[in-house]
């Protein structure tokens, strides 16, 4: 399996040069497609994949996939709706002529109408994910993270549910009153797991995450929390929330993220006694480019 | 009743110059604390203040409350702590020399160590609240919602609770992938009354706020909602989380806030058939530091 593969987010670019299934060559730089002029896109892929690969095979077939296919993209791919069969998951998508010399498609995202989810990107990580691990409920967790549950049997996505952990993480740090005037922070331990308590309460009813992101403030003024703690505390407020949202608890959860995430949702995991298992995004996301290669060759 | 009361939080200035419990005078301006230097404070105020009123006398009683009385403000003026007596309530404050040639007093916040919730400035209105409405729970709504219930019986502030829906709804829409790309907003009531459907399917915990806020995104990418009612959808949704989260159901709530907001909550309250009552805050605030003024004199 030989091929290239663009991972183009609203804010990062990555390209693979994937040979016999593994990664000979990589790219990344921060022209996300939500960063750049939506003319200048096609210009953009090709001074990457020159980076990438100097005078590279033209027969060499590449897929764009995330949100360079969405409306802020290159075009629009659309979105394959749930339930959605796993050969459908595997599809390089929609010819896109007239921009490389090689056969160039875009990956569709895929959706759930009757709950309004979307997800573009983040099904790559799943599409590996099914082949690495034997388990039914996906967490792709991130800046948005991404729980998807699978029928093995009917050989289908079955559903998806979107939290905004990360996002919302940055903004109460970045952007509202809860970060503001904080000193440097370092990592605590025993704040996270804090947080993830207060999650438990509010997974209970006796409190909403709403009040406590704010009294994450109180807790610093009051002298309850480190100042320098608050993101700690804050980290295991909401992933604890997304844990305790999104778990089944019966039955293990497989989680893809990065390697800097994956520990940390680990942690929630053993806190709340909840099984689970890992899997770097990196691999999930190689082991589903090669399904979908090895699918259409 | 003459005094000069200075409303001064993060973001806006704002002086009023009460004759005979009456305003007879205002000034307001951007400087709020949080985008003033700490030792430009002092100054700013005597200018302010010159604005006001020119020549004032120079017996009048000055009280500042707000975020000026925190960590970034002019002084530290700490907070009283819940449960917290009406009597205490109405103090105003610390006196501050040598910044005025007029007497200076400087406001706490309250709190509630309990549950590590803090609020500056906000139960002013509830001091006024409580000579206007009899009802025993009030919510000062607005950029960080302060949910109040007191003990008429007794005359104690009881409990204390934020939920950060205004701040939430700004950062959806300003720092967040769910505004990105919109047009430009129109008020849609529909989209608003729809917005509150959903809290309620939250409420009953079919799903989470958190989805929610990111399938306002899905909902107008999939054609669900019109992009230009986003705004109206997503502040139904988080208002009415609000409303959901902090109204007792079997006693009516008495809201204080801005003329814009107090029909929107009433809205909400009415499609959840919960009964409210509602304050201007402009009249509420006058009220709790007429209160003040007459406890003090």
């Amino acid at each position: 399996m030989n091929y290239i593969a663009v991972d183009w987010g609203t804010a990062h670019f990555r390209a693979l040069s994937v040979r016999d299934g593994k990664v000979a060559a990589s790219v990344e730089d921060h022209c996300g497609v939500g960063r750049c002029e939506r003319a200048a896109l096609p210009a953009i892929l090709r001074q990457q994949l020159q980076r990438l690969e100097h005078g590279w095979d033209p027969q060499l077939p590449v897929m764009l996939c995330g949100m360079v296919g969405s409306n802020i993209g290159i075009a629009d791919a659309g979105y394959l709706a749930l339930p959605l069969d796993f050969s459908e998951l595997l599809t390089r998508g929609q010819a896109l002529p007239g921009i490389l010399s090689n056969p160039l498609t875009l990956r569709p995202g895929i959706c759930d109408r009757r709950v309004n989810e979307i997800c573009r990107g983040e099904e790559m990580q799943l599409a590996g994910g099914l082949t690495l691990s034997d388990a039914q409920v996906f967490a792709v967790v991130g800046n948005h993270s991404k729980w998807m549950r699978v029928d093995r049997p009917r050989q289908r996505v079955a559903s998806l549910t979107t939290l905004m952990t990360g996002e919302l993480y940055q903004l109460a740090l970045n952007h509202s009153v809860v970060g503001k005037g904080l000193p440097p922070q370092t990592a605590s331990p025993a704040a996270f797991l804090a947080g993830v308590e207060v999650a438990q309460d509010v997974y209970r009813g006796s409190t909403t995450l709403i009040s406590e992101l704010f009294r994450c403030r109180g807790r610093y003024v009051l002298g309850v929390l480190d100042p320098a703690s608050a993101s700690s505390w804050l980290s295991g407020l909401l992933m604890g929330h997304e844990v305790l949202s999104g778990h089944p608890q019966t039955e293990s959860v497989c989680f893809s993220g990065s390697a800097t995430l994956l520990p940390l949702y680990r942690q929630v995991c053993e806190a709340l006694d909840l099984p689970c298992t890992t899997l770097e995004a990196e691999s999930a996301l190689l082991a589903g480019l090669n399904a979908v290669f090895a699918e259409q060759v």
